[in-house]
């Protein structure tokens, strides 16, 4: 079971993955607190519901995939609440309604609380129902674990491939924001590839865009990459271009937050940026996504996308380690405004292809529908 | 003459620009101290050479033209030193050495350094040697100004058909880094026809690129338009392109560091992204220079063009107000390397015309030929 082992992925040469259960105590989840990284590596201990709510709302977990396992582990810690006893149902209705509040645009948790609904429907003993959404959590987070490794079997072959042209010589890789391990279970999606390439020892370096203004690239995929011993370096987005067009880029990897049925992607601000410069300079623009990540809903306009606009002092402030501890600095006059949309879209025309986890895909509606028959 | 007045932009509803010498003590020159802005603003009183030298190579002034005006002052205040009445000759050529030092690739150095040089030519009598090193400082700033006022009323049209094609509607620029009065010696280059757009009613609002890494965008030109009451607002780097895909700029207005006699453009890294975006959704994008900053070698391939690479803790470290004052933050863990390429070229395909002191221009050999004689 995915719970009684730890992750693959290394923090100080241990292996750990983004959440899991404690060992002994069961009313006891794990998570790694995310808002400190890189300067700090803590894990918290999730004792009920309520901090649940709190790790999700307040970030210390990110990333769909992982907002959708946190829930489903939610929906179980629910089980644990005094009201339980004598109020089964009410329990789990409100632990339902309050996680939907935290991240009320997050997919990925409404289809991870449906799956808790479904796993207890026509269940009743209040022991049969815990245990059903124990293992209801356990099986997302294993099936996420799952997609994300084939994700990374099915993009393998695209790193090899340049192994192999270049005879050797080290595959540079750019990527964006946090695909990681972090923002799933384990593994990661735009990462999976990577981690499966460098274990079977291919030499490969990855530039990690810093992905201003929650530098995710820098706070989290440069301490991922450091953690496994993958060579890595930050950069300014802004110099991804000149990257590119000098010839130091091999393969441009992301993910995405949503993918539309004819193949755009929606995905952390600046991906698209990244797209157009490889699309000039002739260089492979790949998403890796589970198909999860796909949107069925027919034909909707670009121009129709919501993009989620965050608070301006995301744009205005820095978070950072100084000589006392962490701050968060100012770096233009504070009556500056700012505008913080926190996405793009990338149209399917810059994108080489999609790594799912049933293989590469063309980014088409055809291609879609023949994979994955939506 | 350009001395006598202060600039014509504002600081807290002052008038200044970014270099003059003292009204009354001859021996004293004066720049806006850059390395606080925007959270303070202080003038520095420069007394000798080595101030001078301090000043430029520790980027209290930074900007390619203003850099230019710096050394030209340098050379003047060399003539205050004990030495220049024994040794006039010995204390000039050090001063010109100890200047070029400073910045060595800043092509206006050593322009303004050779200026300096003729205009003492065949002079002798050290009052004449310093009125001559005075005047030809004064020249070098007052043309800085009739340039940049020239590139100003050659990019005004550009603000005003937009304006008009809108029927009044705000006019919505895109600019990257600091091409300000603060690069310059007053007006700035890309933000001449803001200014004067803006002093002729033009309703036009400026969407201000931070300029990771150093974030000249953020603390230099956001504090310029707020100083000048021009609407505008921040935003990360990686957002211009969702910015322009969901058309909410009209124009692009960068400068230029080095332009090629090909019209290729050599700018603060990121300047290439901008322009891929613009191409591709259809926004104008124009280069602001003045002549001086055109390379007339030929036919350099791109891959030929030298491109800084500077501190990576440029990269690894951003500054800012914390609550205790002006602080450095780590954003990375700090064993993670990082690459710091200064600029980036935007061929001239990506771009809709140069803006010169003698009118809008082709982004090609044969109009920059035509134009300049080059």
């Amino acid at each position: 079971m995915y719970f009684a082992i730890f992750g693959k992925m290394k923090v100080d040469g241990n292996s750990y993955c983004s959440i899991w259960p404690d060992a002994i105590r069961e009313d006891v989840v794990h998570v790694i607190d995310q808002r400190m990284l890189p300067h700090r590596f803590s894990v918290a201990d999730l004792r009920n519901i309520d901090e649940m709510c709190t790790a999700i709302r307040d970030m210390w977990v990110r990333g769909a995939p992982l907002i959708g396992a946190g829930a489903a582990w939610g929906m179980y810690l629910a089980t644990f609440e005094g009201s339980f006893q004598h109020d089964t149902t009410g329990t789990l209705n409100k632990a339902y309604r309050d996680l939907m509040d935290t991240r009320p645009t997050a997919v990925n948790l409404l289809w991870a609380l449906e799956e808790a609904r479904n796993a207890v429907k026509g269940l009743s003993g209040k022991d049969v129902i815990r245990s059903a959404l124990r293992k209801n959590a356990e099986k997302i987070c294993s099936a996420d674990i799952a997609v994300n490794r084939s994700i990374g079997e099915s993009g393998l072959p695209l790193l090899e491939a340049i192994a192999e042209r270049k005879k050797g010589g080290v595959v540079q890789i750019l990527t964006h924001c946090n695909a990681g391990w972090l923002a799933t279970v384990d593994y990661g999606t735009a990462t999976a590839p990577i981690y499966l390439a460098h274990a079977k020892n291919i030499p490969l370096h990855v530039y990690v865009s810093e992905t201003r203004p929650r530098n995710q690239g820098a706070h989290l995929t440069a301490w991922e990459l450091l953690q496994e011993g993958i060579p890595h370096t930050l950069i300014a987005d802004n110099a991804s271009g000149y990257l590119m067009q000098s010839g130091r880029v091999d393969i441009v990897l992301v993910g995405t937050d949503r993918t539309t049925r004819n193949g755009d992607v929606v995905n952390k601000t600046g991906t698209y940026l990244k797209a157009l410069a490889a699309k000039a300079n002739h260089i492979p623009f790949y998403v890796a996504l589970p198909s999860t990540s796909i949107d069925s809903a027919r034909h909707v306009p670009l121009a129709d996308i919501p993009i989620e606009e965050r608070d301006a002092d995301e744009v205005k402030y820095v978070l950072g380690l100084a000589e006392d501890g962490l701050q968060k600095v100012l770096i233009c006059p504070p009556e500056t405004p700012a505008s913080n949309f926190a996405f793009d879209i990338t149209p399917s025309e810059y994108i080489s292809g999609l790594i799912t986890e049933r293989g590469l895909c063309e980014a088409s509606e055809q291609a879609l529908s023949a994979m994955f028959g939506i």
